[in-house]
């Protein structure tokens, strides 16, 4: 096995890694140079399964905080497109601060109506003009942000009103307009004193929740109508008895009465129990349905934001697809950031990568740091 | 001890708790009632000094993301006293998605201009007017949001210019308008599965850390005219070696010219270097300048909001004053929310307390978990 | 011939109206009764036809004004529809300040792009909730918004990005939420001192201003795909000699070079030549392009509101279809107001209609002025 | 006399101006040039002295309309003293596109509450950057606009919570950033084909409403505390009689019961009546309160704005200080505008000036328009 081949694409090559043997890691020699460097965690301190407890929660990608970071992701790689195509070059964005303000909606049994719009509001910075060669170009950063909230909510909530606002997308703190020539070619650098972290293998726990918010949201809605994409899994585990709580959107114009959502509700519990192999009573499926009130969990649109619940970019899942309270982890969000210049951005990916090869190729469960 | 006596105020009589010996902790009997459940590690669990590796971060009270979280903070209790007063209950708010945008200035030495002000954008859910026995009143949530605005930026950065936006803090999914009568005494109840964590004792870098930013940002700062408040501190440990990497926004006003700044950088180092006995060496001190493109971490205002850079709720210090990624986290901003109703507010508070009092009487490292 | 006709529909039969001749009239004894007084002007008095000097304009349906006066009327309508079906009476509201801010398009021969949307901000007061037998309800003001919205750009601009905002609707000044039984059948009121005027017949110079915007945005452009939606006549008359000054947006998308736009601007000076009998050297087309800058009038839609130009309601066209400075003329905007309540809207109509049965039946030249 | 004296300044030296005697003035032979044309219109036939029926309108300083106006004249001349400061030329801006949302208050008998901001939008077009000889500059917009702000509101309505917006000033639709170099010393020029009207003398009524809103807003407050500044009032003449009708907005702070505010009404009809010689039964003061249903004109701030009324540019009064529907009027709002290319801006200052010199040294009546 070679774990030089780790490093052999040249973007890696400066990592230091310093190890004899991997279950009795060394760290590197830190010098302040600004290198990134590589630390490694053998099996018995990374290991989750030993805790007594476990707790493990994935949003389906309907949910407010995943629709968010995919709002995130997508402008800013549609920018990042859009510039390299005119420009020959990534350009500087942080369009990392997006926030949805939930709407209004009204569902009723068979129909329902929407109110309010949900508000979408980029917040950033981002080079909106350049100058290349004295030639001036505008950057058109609302349609590259309206393709993207097209193309988010055509996939989870094509019924949705969707309101745009970009006025927050400003130049950086220097100049409105950008002379790019020297930008170009130039090599990716980390902008901040920054962190990533990554592990491998999932755990059980993980693996299971990742596992059911894909189920419901694949293979199961394609003969669930009803089902709407906003579906949250939360799995605790107490020793060795795990535990499911789902709460998931339905879509009230497919349901004629509340008859029919209990039958959904069953329906789902049964489906996750068969596939998963877990006990019905270990699965709850919308427990905050208030019965006595008539409050049930349905939509016009499939998700929450309709009715107000509100989305904010860094909450949603982690790089591994899950929120993992005790594993190693961050704070920022990697959404929207400038993919060539963001240590949050690139280095998540990599160390995700780093543990990924290591347990393949080595067996070793292993958490990973890298530090700019 | 009396571990009871945590448990003496009435809030918390209904967590279960078991164990016979604290360093052999054995789990609730989870039934699937609605009761909180209260978990603790022992020591060799938690400890993470045996950790090789360790990294915390603090961000000074004049970081975007403290100032955000501080405003959240302030609004909510706002909103509270104001609904407390006039109706005698806090009556049901979120408004935990707040945002900044920041502004431009043009810091010069001696000197400087602001140009564009830093766009504090509220969004949440809050009730906005009430009927009690037929007789309406409205919430004065822009009054509300303008004194926290006030208090805040008086305190980090008075010079600055702040425009304020409300707008998208709407009422609940449900009505305009909420009838008061049925809320009054109403018990708090957790209003989604949430979970709250937090440790103790702090670790010698996590108290390090916050030391040192707390010794700038007061003590030190009394006689040094020309830092700012928003000051980022970075600790990392490599087996029992310490760094501290220090962001400090400075007072271009302060400063007459960028030999002046040097020295202000020289004399930080070294105050911190003596007061908390580390080799100079390993402090370093606005390393992101750019000596060449005479490019200083200077501002009008002691923040570098006015400068473009955002803040947003969530990206914060965490519950214990510190961002520490290696020990159990959830991703839940606090800051904003209904303390009557939600667990991220009130169980964070209270687990931290438990860990303390856990600590203090019984000697025992503990992380402690509570879930809804 | 009979006057009284006029006042057959039980809503004007107030109307004071006092006259023996028409030529003679005599006014209303004017107590400070609240009802309407109709007041008329016979023939000498007011003739623009013997002024030496005449001056009138009209703005095309794709004029930024034209716009924004057919979004007010239209979301009038729709909230009036809205509330008629849903309520049984037509609630208050009006959202009669409707400003549009123009966006940014980079126009090019044979094509295009935009770069920025428009801006619509609808500004105004109306009910957004209501209460009827206990049972409260939501007005959609968005959805509504968004549909005029829709229609207006569908007609005249379909290529255009728009982004709205409703969030300056707001409740009148009292409760956010409405009781509306008391509402149902109550008859209209003049809710401001307020006053109306119109005239009959056009002159000569008003009504070729007229039919040539409609020639040009109707049957001209059938046989002419490159012509926008966004024109505007300025017509003068000095004695008797008639100049026209036409500004007429053109498509990029439709013209392959400026010679093709140089032809289309001969084309369209000729047939108007033609059609209406003026001498070409009288008709001055595009008169601000700057050939030397290669400054021309091209977009993307059809309307100059992509490239920066704003429109704002009651600067367009006034009741009789053009803007005639030397005709008695209020400045209240009538677009978007509520039809039931408010005078400058319903009184507007009711002046020009009596203006014109005057004028039909008796072939009395008039001005109508009706005062609530 | 020499009317010459008119033309000495030289930016009006190009008016073409002919005529023999005043009173059978002939007009300019029209060719196509730039050049502005004057026209006067002789006596009889601009008299509206002898028309039976006449009707004006003045709003008071803190009416919203007036509030609007006054802000787009200041923030154009802000932003014209900086940019002459600065950079040695008035750089191009249009910020005629203001409207007010006006905010929620509670006033009460002896104080009262503000509940939600008014809300100032500044719509349009301004040069935001510049370059010179290389080296760039950002305008301030918002502190401009924001100076604007305080300072209107300082004088009108002190005690109002302003929430202020200028994101809708944008660059105009070429480039963010402008060269400066070719503008300095660059002649004025008009950017439209517009048209601006003036007249000599102010009628009796006229006359009578200006004083009358200057007298209660001037002398008159100083020993009334309780009256706002939000003071509209609409004259009106049948024949040879007059009536004033009077909308005063009062201060709830300072009454302390609807019948203090019953005294204050009196006192203020008699007041107008005693100063101007009219009639009681002539005044009407305040027409639209409802005595049974106890509403009545009281703000806590002095002016309409704070209870949802909006303002709006261009519905202020017109050049010579009150709103004449039997005047030749332009419907341009000239506020906001660009006071070195606007004929919308300059020229209706001019046709004012003309007209008065006019009047004053021939002592003929007249009405002046002005065409670019």
């Amino acid at each position: 096995m070679s774990l030089a081949s780790l490093f052999d694409n040249k973007r890696v090559h400066e990592f230091c890694f310093e190890s004899k043997a991997l279950n009795e890691l060394s760290f590197t020699n830190h010098s302040m140079s600004t290198k990134p460097r590589l630390h490694l965690y053998p099996n018995d301190k990374v290991n989750v399964e030993v805790r007594p407890f476990e707790i493990v929660e994935r949003k389906g990608f309907g949910h407010p905080d995943s629709i968010t970071d995919a709002l995130g992701v997508l402008i800013s790689s549609n920018y990042s497109s859009y510039t390299l195509r005119e420009f020959g070059s990534i350009l500087h964005h942080n369009i990392d601060k997006i926030t949805i303000s939930g709407g209004v909606a009204k569902p009723e049994w068979g129909g329902g109506e929407i109110i309010e719009p949900i508000d979408v509001i980029f917040v950033g910075k981002a080079i909106r003009e350049v100058e290349i060669d004295g030639k001036r170009s505008l950057i058109p950063i609302y349609p590259l942000a309206e393709d993207a909230v097209h193309q988010v909510f055509q996939k989870v909530a094509p019924k949705s009103l969707v309101n745009l606002s970009t006025k927050e997308v400003k130049p950086g703190s220097h100049d409105l307009i950008t002379v790019v020539s020297d930008r170009v070619n130039s090599a990716p650098k980390a902008n901040d004193t920054s962190f990533a972290t990554s592990w491998a293998p999932l755990s059980k726990l993980e693996t299971l929740v990742l596992e059911v918010e894909r189920f419901l949201n694949g293979e199961y809605k394609k003969e669930t109508r009803a089902l709407g994409t906003d579906i949250k899994i939360m799995g605790r585990r107490f020793n060795g008895t795990i535990e499911l709580n789902i709460a998931a959107a339905f879509l009230s114009s497919e349901l004629n009465s509340k008859y029919e959502y209990f039958a959904e509700l069953d329906k789902l519990q049964v489906a996750v129990s068969e596939r998963f192999n877990i006990p019905q009573e270990q699965i709850f499926v919308n427990t905050a349905d208030d019965r006595e009130k008539d409050s049930y969990y349905i939509t016009v649109t499939g998700t929450s934001l309709e009715q107000g619940d509100d989305g904010q970019i860094g909450r949603g899942n982690r790089i591994r697809g899950v929120i993992a309270p005790y594993r190693p982890q961050t704070l920022e969000a990697t959404a929207g950031k400038n993919p060539n210049s963001h240590v949050g951005n690139f280095y998540n990916v990599w160390a995700s990568l780093i543990a990924d090869k290591i347990y393949d190729e080595l067996g070793v469960m292993n958490n990973v740091a890298l530090l700019s």
